[in-house]
């Protein structure tokens, strides 16, 4: 099984270089991702973008999605693959890129990723890596600092050139990242009213129930669960007494 | 077993934009690759090199090795492997860059490798693919034409990611481009004399010859028998007798 390279997009987070954005576009074309995402910075030099991208990739740069925040960015794919050089406790584990590769080949039958790059000086953040269900590490000597393009051509070349040898598992629809932001909105809103989150820094145990929640894949019906258990719990603080569910 | 990166160089032919040659050098940086020969074109602007390079590579353009021609270049080396992005039967058999990964990594255990790169609009000639023990084409969907630096990246990759499973195979001392291109020298000028090759087209059978020899690998000793067969050929023509081998 291969990757369905139509439900994959690169997503390019404050990209600093029309160069780089450029110079994407034709790897994604070398490698049949043609789909491509810029958050943030919206004054890219078009002409610098096409110099790089060259003439066959002209249709990728035409075609880019502009987006104003990474949130908004992320809402309609199901699956979301990030890119980090740094590896630390706080990023938890992180997975090489042939191993994306093969989680990648079964998930894009039947659902949408999104590639994520951080920007040229400082890669992603924890607080954007949370948004992502898989984090991948790409090895390199000391010298750890990856051109934008390069980072983003391993990434398209594994995915591009994996083929399992059997004949694979598909993966069904999971739920998308705006369904999920709802789900871990809503949690961590009852968290905090219930005081297991910390209102000085609710993020580090949303992280790693982030991390639990989305190391598995969740299915729409799954996101829906979880909202429903919220709900019931709300409405539990706030009347006092034990709601009969029906049946 | 992983490679000895430290017997690895990166050799451009012909590269025509210096951008490029920076991207390449920063490549190598990241994969453990350090350094740099460049054929031919030795006016590439410095600062546009260096500025690609950025100054963690600054070394490896310092230490770049320009050389004039491609048989000069690549004269110490004992095993080259040549990328293309064609494929028809004048180049002969391809392998991909996991293929390649594996056996550079039992091979520059104790051999100099070439990874040699055409210039940017054309890619190596099939003249100058004729140097090469193993050819390389890089996977890509309809849009073959990669950056110069992505190609040289994404194999790059391959061998710092590459980590047999098992000990491995080491491949002791090949004989050096230099003693190949004595050994290919002498043989054609006898094939010539006794009218094997067409002296309008030498070239044709030639090939087929190299790719024969080349493709196991020639040792030393290997490459001093075959040019005393040639010897010994020369001297019976010129003298029409046979000259009693000692023994």
């Amino acid at each position: 099984m291969q990757s369905n390279t139509s439900h994959i997009s690169i997503v390019l987070c404050r990209p600093q270089f029309a160069g780089n954005v450029g110079a994407v576009a034709r790897c994604g074309k070398n490698m049949g991702i043609d789909r491509l995402v810029v958050v943030g910075n919206p004054n890219l030099d078009p002409d610098e973008m096409y110099r790089r991208a060259t003439h066959v990739a002209a249709g990728v740069i035409d075609g880019i999605r502009h987006v104003d925040n990474l949130e908004a960015a992320l809402a309609d794919f199901q699956y979301v693959v990030g890119t980090t050089a740094r590896l630390g406790n706080a990023r938890g584990p992180v997975v090489s890129p042939r191993e994306m590769a093969e989680k990648v080949a079964a998930i894009s039958q039947e659902n949408r990723i999104a590639l994520l790059f951080g920007p040229e000086d400082a890669g992603l953040t924890n607080d954007e890596l949370r948004f992502c269900h898989l984090a991948v590490n790409i090895p390199t000597a000391e010298f750890k600092s990856l051109n934008l393009s390069h980072a983003v051509m391993i990434l398209c070349y594994e995915i591009f050139a994996y083929r399992s040898s059997g004949e694979g598992r598909f993966v069904s629809k999971l739920a998308s990242s705006r369904e999920l932001e709802g789900m871990y909105g809503q949690v961590a809103s009852l968290l905090m009213k219930i005081g297991f989150l910390n209102s000085q820094n609710p993020e580090y145990w949303m992280m790693h129930i982030r991390r639990l929640l989305s190391r598995t894949g969740l299915y729409s019906k799954e996101v829906k669960i979880v909202r429903g258990i919220c709900r019931q719990m709300d409405w539990f603080l706030a009347n006092g007494v034990k709601e009969d569910k029906k049946a």
